[in-house]
């Protein structure tokens, strides 16, 4: 048995040597943040393909850059619509602030303010996000696959974004739950103006199929659940199971969720193999990814 | 102030007696629950379009009755693609079992056996209902519209189920996440094999929409969050909010995600009015849902 | 294997019935709250020693006169300070009232009331608390034993309470966190005056330890963690395990603290025995533990 | 309003640079976790008397050094007795090992292994904790204060401990529920061999309480709930209220104990003044703690 070390704290301690005392203290949320790292690190150098789902309110919570620098590790994107349509709204110029959880949520609604926890948005974006679809529908209308919808979106923005980056490194960005989102909502609005839009539920479907089929090595990574965890497990299901597995969430497990699942019980499902290599934390995934890419940028370069 | 009387629990109590002695408590997760069945009843009395968002695992989790008997006070039907794959799965003559969350995943996988929490599935449901795909291919391919998609599939079943409820009372039932299911992989086999599935994926937007427009009163009920939750959400933000909302659920507030937001978070956003009544109960669904229903079956016939 | 039967809801149902429909159904929360009442049953009729533990704030959320039902069942009692405190305040002519847990902190400050989540109580109650034990002062400041400190107590009330019950029917109740309570600190204040208090930290501990050791079967009740439970976990450690375990919290295992450890990891120290029939039930206390006595007062008279 | 700062992970980054990132994004977990070390940097400077509460099991958990650290920066200091007989059984010489969860723990207890979350530990550490009682029981049978006696076990020490640091740096040390303990049963053993231990309940309780009343601004730092927050929060009820708060916890605040209760329900009681800072971390202990320290060490010298 090996024992647990029990962390030492130095001066002007950088995140990676934060990291490796975690690593040898091996056990509670310290031990699997760290386990976090040292899988993610596994996944890269055994050169599998990386599945990355990311649910929530990453965007908001100022998570957008180290969503952009893990684009630079992963082969596919999986995203709530919440996430994608939050991000535009930060590439068309506007910006999240910093709230209050107890804010008197009456008195915010007259001052147009919405409130994501602790983050508020101006109600006004909504109008800007109308324009840009005024703008750009004729370019939209007749794309029939989500993905390819999300990357002319992203070829239409100047600032750095994450549907920039996916239309610029051509990652594959799946957004299965489109409908649900304010991008399809203003979409929907032109439908309502009796126009058409052709975007077909399932056509990007078979694509990730492919992609689960042709890897010969495969990593998932779940910031959250959502579609985006349960999107990533079935594929693999329908395939080959993962071999390595990272999940971040304060979901729990007795709900029966796909959401709170631990990962381990998809190894019942055929979703990740055997012996494969993979970590549960629970964690908001704004403290624990932070320092797990910190960790990442100074291993691999 | 009103003073918290205690509970006193009686011989051979009837679960309204129960809900009442806990309405009288008020407070806590007892009180709490009293008062979703009491908003309950007063959306029914003041004849408010209900809008019903259920996710997780609820069909295996042996709710699919009492889902069914909400489908007979609810207008408008939200699901994931799990909740109705599973009801599929029951439709065509499979069950789910009773298990162990602490199970060995590796032996129960060799076995064929998919684990969901402390519930069995035998992976071999799959088979039957790739044949039900087949069999049905023709009638379905040319469906664009995902509400009618799953009413026909409703149509062609004989046993009671969610899908066969919502096709015969001809409940509009949603499900944006269609392509994140067993049903939505059924489709994508056939895309596979070169066939051609015409769903659409924003086809149904406005039809909720129009509902919450044409509503002039309304309540919301979730039954976890996910994506229906927040649909239905998205629907109140674009048209008027909620007068009534009861949201039942595990999740917590401070993911930021829409999941474990409170209701009174949807005020800012105008998705809930600003004299709605409404409760958040943390709790498991499948503990608060019979008792809920239990009383409202007593008050309402 | 056993399959999920879907719970059906009658009208007028009572709540043995509901307990017997989530006992068939057998899973997620609802299968485990039927079977706390299942070995609850058994723990009875195997007339085994049922040592009660009682964290959290049971008495302002309206449980007392369930705990009170449940003193007519179990053996030993094991509680926190503020349970007991909380509990002889009512004692004394007070109550508890309904509030609200987004209530202005600031503003009930000003108005003399004091939050416990969405229950108030008003801070004059102090004041009723000390001239209670001045009253009382010299037939308390000479015993050295906590639980006969509490009996004697328990003596001089009037009014149907834990501590009164616990006195007369001589059920042995402990308290070792006794200085972390009202109760406490009123004592404290004579202290302060320059009286002596002879309570010992230690000296009935060893009553619970014999108790245990006596058993010749024993189960255990948690109804949330903390020192009771640890303290209950820690007899049957130096005695013997437990045959029978029902807990119930809103406790996480993940942080390794004894109030959200499962059951189980009590079997590696031998607080539990290997045949041991427990359920870790995670649910609101003021939701579950009504349903369950109702159902053992149909049972069990 | 503030802008949300979208977070950039740098090369090399010091975890105190990492902090400083997180308190301009200003949300979420990341931006209270960095709230939580800019209050204790306050606290600090203001020259506040800092009160540190220790549930949990955080010496096998690995942070045994740093809350040897912390000794450091505080004034007071209260613990579960499993803090510190975890660090007592590592200071007679024994480890905690690196485990796993999902052990079977039938195989753990033929292996003489008691396990805490993930953390193993020998049951023979017991036995050398006996001897170790046997050797020193003359010099603390006859202690009557729980402060002093814990001292006095720090003496005893060699190795570098909690226990030894409080003793050598004369750091008020509270364990009000000593009797709930390994300490606890260690000493009882003696009782039970009908030897006398004169540790008195409620002696050391007025030290607490001077200590609070003697400062003029104060701080509370909350690791975990339990008796350790609530003993401290009740000092400063009957005093003043802290000036400073910081709270980190997995617990949840609707279940009404003391252990989950927001700090800002302080303010109702006075235990929290109103114009307090203060900040509520929902964090694994042995995530936050190491980066606050590590942010502390640079920041403070």
């Amino acid at each position: 048995m090996e024992p647990v070390k029990q962390i030492d704290i130095k001066e002007n301690m950088k995140v990676s040597e934060l990291i490796k005392e975690m690593s040898l203290s091996g056990v509670f949320g310290a031990g699997k943040l760290a386990k976090c790292a040292d899988i993610f690190e596994l996944m890269l150098k055994d050169k599998a393909t990386i599945f990355l789902g990311a649910a929530g309110a990453l965007v908001p919570a100022g998570m957008k850059n180290i969503l952009i620098d893990l684009l630079g590790y992963v082969n596919v994107f999986v995203a709530t619509g919440a996430n994608l349509t939050h991000d535009l709204i930060e590439a068309i110029g506007h910006k999240h602030f910093q709230g209050n959880e107890h804010a008197d949520d009456k008195k915010l609604n007259e001052k147009g303010i919405d409130r994501i926890y602790d983050v508020y948005m101006e109600n006004k974006v909504y109008q800007d996000l109308e324009d840009f679809f005024d703008k750009h529908f004729d370019e939209l209308k007749d794309i029939t696959n989500i993905k390819e919808f999300l990357w002319k979106i992203g070829g239409f923005l100047d600032k750095k974004s994450i549907l920039k980056t996916c239309y610029e490194k051509k990652i594959p960005i799946f957004c299965p739950g489109i409908a649900d989102s304010g991008i399809g909502l203003m979409m929907n609005n032109k439908i309502m103006e009796g126009k058409e839009v052709k975007l077909k539920a399932l056509e990007d479907l078979n694509e990730i199929i492919k992609i689960s089929m042709d890897s010969k090595k495969k990593g998932v990574i779940y910031l959250g659940g959502g579609v985006p965890k349960n999107y990533i497990q079935q594929a693999m299901q329908f395939t080959s199971g993962a071999d390595y597995g990272i999940q971040i969430t304060l979901d729990r497990a007795n709900t029966g969720g796909s959401s709170g699942a631990e990962l381990k019980e998809g190894i019942s499902w055929g979703k990740l193999n055997k012996d494969a290599k993979f970590v549960n934390l629970h964690c908001d995934v704004t403290i624990a990814l932070p320092i797990i890419v910190a960790g990442l940028k100074e291993k691999i370069k």
